[in-house]
């Protein structure tokens, strides 16, 4: 790549809501914004995580100078414990941030990481650029934009990012902005996407407080508030929710715990110790004087709620008096599993409630129109390229760009992999490269099109036939009987082995003819000749492997 | 069972929404209505449709005097070639129902069936019971609702159905409850939840007419319009509309080629031929003067709008100048696949419209609170028996019966398998049987929770490792070189089958010494020890199978 601009590729989160991951390439030096995951959703049967596929950054031999992290949501980590190993550079990030990547990283095994702490406004200085890093308001403690001064010219990068007017985070996105980028152009804005079809603007974090105390006073039972552990602000309202009401909270989900132990640790909680008790000690306290603060909003499977709703946490049971509240959103691909909790409390008799019906319960963490609309009208970008969305979102902000005074060439629109360059002209859009996902799996991580992922679709549509044949080394002929498994095929096995040797000799018959004739070609001939014997009598077509022995 | 009270077993759609099933038993004599599947969601991978689960008829060798169907969509006859081989019985419909049935057994290749047609109004006799059937306001031809007549009380089931206040079926489902229920005690109303969460009433069919006319109008290039292929009085609004708006229309998708036939040879559906032409000829047409009207509106792979995104119909291409309406709602379950179909279209350039955004484009054909409200007032039920809808929404169905006047002893709540049980006392839920899914796989029909989908399902997990070995016959000493193969598992099988003597002798000298020692044994010890093999490697458990052949 020529050294005299600056390249964005994005690898993930252009065309797609999670997995956000930016290689910035500032004259020939490479940098690597965020390393995030993507939560597979119900129809990746067999994929536990999805990450960026760095095909392109392999086949370049890139080795980043630095990992950026604006913020510790995992779709903006959750990549990170995978990618370091591969690609190992010294990682920045602001305190909470760094935090949650050690808790990552040791739970991994990674030990030999360098972490520079980030301060905001503090400006850090790379080879060729110089980066400022600033406080966005956003659902999760520390989180940032980053501003890059080079030669060539500024990026703002916004992070993840709302506009709270009265925010937990005492600062709010815009004035930042404002004060990072004072003076200086903006040549190119990257800016979140991800709620760019809401109108107007969201209530403020701290509006949430009053509901919470509410629900707590005037709920009779048990109540049960299911959030994102990573949302400290959320965590501090319902903590002095419950002290207000008089109501002890049991935390139940381990990234809870673990966020609360950081978060209070880093002073970005407040709160008496005493109010906690533990899930096992519910039964001593009346059910109007207790709360339980817990994970699985999203309907997981070993989750706080989940457990709950199937009454698997110890020797605790929750009934028709209790309330369950979820404090979240639904994440677009989980509609059915949360479905199932939801009607599984109904079934027991509880109260729920959820932010679909009751809006006081939760606020997004992504800015609204007019939030996007006042930091586009901060910055005064030239030029504009919206990132974290599907192609939809990308698209409904570059028109607001574009309503905000960005020319029309000037406002881009890359899906992963394409090469946005910025130079002393602004070019735009002018390649792209290999990009793509890779599937975290029991075994291994494989790219989506690998054959081992394609294999194990395979085998879910078809179940696989096994062969295993004896013969004699040169005359072919078969010695024993031949053995015969199937898993899920709905045939007696018995039946395919009776049948082999006929099918075998039938093969070997037509496949001796051939001019190239050798072992692999009576395999494959065999292998088609039992996929049709099976076809033949259940109508579909299977997986079939051929075990050849040779005596 | 006993002989003098009436049952009602729900087998599919109570706890769901699809798959509708009931067994109705009359004193000893059994009558099925309706058989209807469900589409599998995007997390069913290898599954192409779900089928109530019969275990209960078949372990109880019940055969049922007949088949009683209100109506013609697949959520209410999909299961029935399926289930018809088995418990064969006359058909009872209206005419478009029997049609689409008919259709649907030729596919299947079931000529014995024999269909009785059902005249609404007429009552027909079965041995222990009159059925009257009678028209509802539904989003297809023909819907119907049943009222049952016996010694022991009278069951009214009102199909599926919403109030439609200028009715394209020229009469209201509230008046034909009235008629049909005159003088009459109704010990147990059986009705649709689907919407009962939606308060007041939905807009009537015929005024999605203008719409269609205004859009079809105003669009300067290709209007697309994506709808169910059976809602005939929407093809006949859109019909009309292209007709008026000097439009042709070109029909893409096997199932509205088919239902307009239908439809049309019925006199349900009225137009002039001259308005159609071929997909292949709207080159020859200026881009305004073409509708496309085609399926496929819940993103499914092979269908007419999927295959228009991703331009394979013929040499045609869309372009920004087009516009997509979908006609429809968003089934629960493809938000996902939907939004990526709107994405492509984006993409594309197109304008698309949805109702979610647009409500004037679509109407459901179930009723809302105020439908349902009605229609109980004017049946005044003894008993009540919420059915169609999750558990959620029979329990609200069951609250708004019960704040209709219905006793809530008498308002009962059952899901699939429950037996409510009406005698001369009514006395509601008092069993349980047998109920579940039945899936339809390539290869066969097998139930959710048999060993063959569990097979198939582990495979996708953890692919599969298949190791073949030849000893002699009594002293198990391996002959020639074990062979191994793997599908799915990231190995050199090379690897594994160096290692195999050395696993298998030590296997073999801690099996023999077992009491019970024999080759199943020394099998399944084998395949445990290669099971453990592959773990220590990638620290995942796979799916191993062992060949043994003995000389």
């Amino acid at each position: 790549m020529d050294s005299h601009s600056l390249k964005i590729i994005p690898l993930g989160g252009c065309g797609e809501i999670g997995m956000n991951m930016t290689v910035l390439c500032v004259m020939d030096r490479y940098y690597f914004i965020d390393a995030g995951a993507l939560f597979p959703d119900a129809s990746l049967l067999g994929v536990d995580l999805i990450l960026p596929d760095t095909k392109f950054i392999d086949e370049n031999q890139i080795q980043p100078d630095a990992w950026l992290i604006t913020h510790g949501h995992e779709d903006h980590i959750g990549a990170l414990p995978y990618l370091f190993k591969k690609y190992p550079a010294p990682i920045y990030g602001t305190e909470f941030t760094l935090e949650l990547i050690k808790s990552k990283f040791e739970e991994a095994g990674i030990y030999d990481a360098i972490f520079n702490l980030w301060n905001y406004f503090d400006p850090v200085y790379f080879r060729n650029m110089k980066v400022t890093v600033f406080p966005v308001n956003h659902s999760i403690a520390d989180a940032s934009g980053l501003f890059f001064e080079t030669k060539i010219g500024n990026i703002l990068h916004m992070g993840d990012f709302r506009i709270d007017y009265s925010p937990p985070e005492k600062s709010m996105t815009h004035k930042n902005v404002e004060k990072v980028t004072e003076g200086k152009t903006v040549t190119l804005m990257m800016s979140d996407s991800t709620n760019s079809f809401q109108t107007g603007t969201d209530m403020s974090e701290s509006e949430i407080s009053p509901h919470m105390i509410d629900f707590l006073d005037k709920e009779n039972g048990i109540v049960i508030i299911a959030t994102f552990a990573s949302n400290i602000w959320r965590l501090q309202s319902i903590f002095e929710a419950a002290y207000l009401t008089d109501r002890k909270i049991a935390l139940l989900g381990k990234s809870l715990l673990k966020n609360t132990e950081i978060a209070s640790r880093l002073g970005l909680l407040n709160f008496s110790n005493n109010i906690f008790i533990e899930i096992q000690d519910i039964y001593k306290y009346p059910r109007n004087e207790v709360c339980i603060l817990c994970t699985g909003s999203q309907g997981e499977s070993f989750s706080g709620l989940h457990r709950l709703a199937w009454n698997n946490v110890s020797d605790f049971r929750i009934d028709e008096k209790d309330t369950v509240i979820f404090s979240s959103r639904i994440i677009p691909g989980n509609e059915r599993t949360i479905e199932s909790l939801i009607t599984q409390f109904t079934r027991i008799g509880c109260k729920v409630i959820t932010s679909k019906e009751n809006k006081s319960i939760h606020v997004s963490g992504h800015g609204y129109q007019e939030d996007l609309i006042t930091c586009i009208n901060t910055a005064k970008p030239i030029s504009f390229l919206p990132v974290h969305g599907t192609y939809r979102h990308l698209k409904k902000h570059r028109e607001i760009a574009i309503s905000c005074g960005v020319s029309p060439d000037k406002a881009f629109l890359a899906e992963n992999g394409d090469v946005v360059v910025v130079g002393p002209d602004i070019i735009g859009v002018v390649d792209s490269v290999s990009s793509g996902r890779d599937y975290v799996c029991p075994g291994g991580i494989f790219s989506q099109s690998s054959q081992i992922y394609k294999d194990r679709v395979a085998l879910i549509h078809g179940g696989v036939a096994v062969v295993s044949i004896v013969f004699e080394e040169n005359t072919y002929n078969i010695i024993g009987e031949p053995s015969v498994a199937f898993k899920g095929i709905p045939l007696n096995p018995e039946h395919l082995a009776k049948k082999v040797p006929l099918i075998f000799n039938n093969v070997y018959e037509s496949s001796i003819k051939k001019r190239n004739f050798n072992e692999d070609i009576l395999q494959d001939d065999l292998r088609i000749g039992v996929r049709r014997f099976i076809e033949k009598r259940l109508n579909f077509k299977t997986n079939v492997i051929i075990m050849f022995q040779r005596i």
